[in-house]
């Protein structure tokens, strides 16, 4: 699959001071048929000496700062991101901060499964609600379906799977974020029924097993292997990836 | 199917004071084989005449008050239950409780997504862990899988079905309702996972479109259509339905 992204004027990634969103913004700045413009979210930009030199180093590459569970932050960022892409909107918005809090069935806590749902489900809602204006105005501009047009990418999970969630996969114990991130599944397929006659593509989308501070040393995939491989899969999404649930290789994955 | 509650020494049900619940508790009593024991839970007992009523005519109907999203209600409730149970435990936890915020694209608030996640998601869970020790005892006394041993159902919907979630089943909006469902149906996942080696059942229950408070005068069934369903699927739960989703009238649902 090539990576063609240039297609695509405007992308926002949430959660890139470091790990996938930190990778997803480098791959794309250095990139030679790239968006013209990338946001670069973070709520703690300043934090990241990573971005930071990404942004001194390419052009064209903002750094916004956007806290997903803070209201106030995310208007905030919405009303700079309107001045960055102007009338032209926003193509492509890509949720994928996250939080991940260790919570086996003896350790769970109502605090732990509040906190996960709201930063991993509720925050990647209202994100999308708060930049609908911008990915409606993008839309109006072109026809089809991509992210030529509008999309929206929810960074999911397969541990996000109920249906993988049984024998052998099973294993990886995580009450708080396995069902925030089936919950963000659902979401996505909500969004997809709302805003697929808008022509503004939704999807889930599963990194594969990443060596991030969330993954760990021992996951499977290096990150530039893994967003090398999700920026093809996003890249090439038409009307009929729209409302799916797709790993970094492209395959379908089972709800 | 043939009701035939009567090897299920004792069942719980939560949110008895109305609809569904208290119609489970009234076929319950009112059935020649039968619990003993039937604890019939709700978070303001005395307003609901119906059940008090019902545990005057009938005997071995407890009342226990429990608020499910309340951690000092529950640890109550549990030691009170404890004390009516004994040494034999619980066989059948309900979680049947639950809200339902109307929230579309427009008119979805964090507040409503948080509340409904919290009632309908996280409460089943810590009830579930609270009475766990129950559940765990009933099933130390028997083997196999089933409402003789111990089982726990958590009430959720087709509408928590990611699935379905798609063309004319998408129909009916509801982002909070319906995360809370598909979240509950992983924490069901998670807990047949974690619980089926100490011989506990565990599967996601859709009673269909019931007419109730919640599901208004134009719904499918009535309330004692929909319950002496359910009560035969649960009566005839076996280890093949462990970790499931199914309807009231036994078909299996797509996550
Ligand atoms: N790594 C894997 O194996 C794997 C597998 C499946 C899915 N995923 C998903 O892929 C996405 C990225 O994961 P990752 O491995 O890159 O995780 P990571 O290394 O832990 O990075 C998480 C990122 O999210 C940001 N974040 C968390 N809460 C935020 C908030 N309230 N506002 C703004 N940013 C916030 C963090 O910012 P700070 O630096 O400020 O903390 C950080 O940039 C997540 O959605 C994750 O669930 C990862
Ligand atoms: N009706 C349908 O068509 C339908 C379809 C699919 C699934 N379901 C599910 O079936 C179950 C029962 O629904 P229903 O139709 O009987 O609903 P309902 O008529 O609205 O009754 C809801 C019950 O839950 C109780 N409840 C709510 N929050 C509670 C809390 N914090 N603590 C204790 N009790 C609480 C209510 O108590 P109060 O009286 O104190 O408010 C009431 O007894 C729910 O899980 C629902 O999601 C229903």
């Amino acid at each position: 699959m090539s990576v063609s992204f240039g297609k695509c004027k405007s992308v926002l990634i949430t959660g890139s001071s470091r790990g996938l969103g930190l990778q997803m913004v480098k791959n794309l700045a250095k990139s030679s048929d790239r968006p013209a413009t990338i946001i670069a979210t973070a709520r703690n930009p300043t934090a990241s000496m990573d971005l930071q030199e990404l942004s001194k180093t390419y052009p064209g590459v903002h750094i916004v700062p956007l806290d997903v569970v803070s209201e106030h932050s995310v208007s905030s960022a919405m009303e700079e991101v309107r001045s960055i892409v102007g009338s032209e909107g926003l193509n492509c918005l890509i949720n994928n901060a996250a939080i991940n809090i260790s919570t086996d069935i003896n350790t769970v806590s109502v605090d732990a499964m509040m906190k996960t749902f709201q930063s991993n489900t509720v925050a990647p809602l209202f994100v999308t609600k708060a930049f609908l204006p911008l990915l409606q105005a993008a839309a109006a501009q072109s026809s089809g379906m991509g992210i030529h047009r509008a999309a929206v990418i929810n960074m999911s999970s397969i541990l996000g799977s109920i249906q993988s969630n049984w024998g052998d996969s099973a294993t990886f114990k995580s009450y708080a974020y396995r069902t925030s991130k089936a919950a963000l599944n659902m979401v996505t397929r909500c969004l997809a029924a709302d805003l697929g006659s808008n022509g503004i593509l939704c999807i889930s989308l599963h990194p594969g097993w990443v060596k991030t501070d969330m993954g760990g040393p021992n996951a499977d995939l290096t990150v530039e292997e893994s967003v090398s491989n999700m920026l093809a899969v996003i890249t090439n999404l038409t009307d009929k990836d729209h409302g799916g649930f797709k790993d970094y290789s492209g395959k379908d994955l089972p709800w």
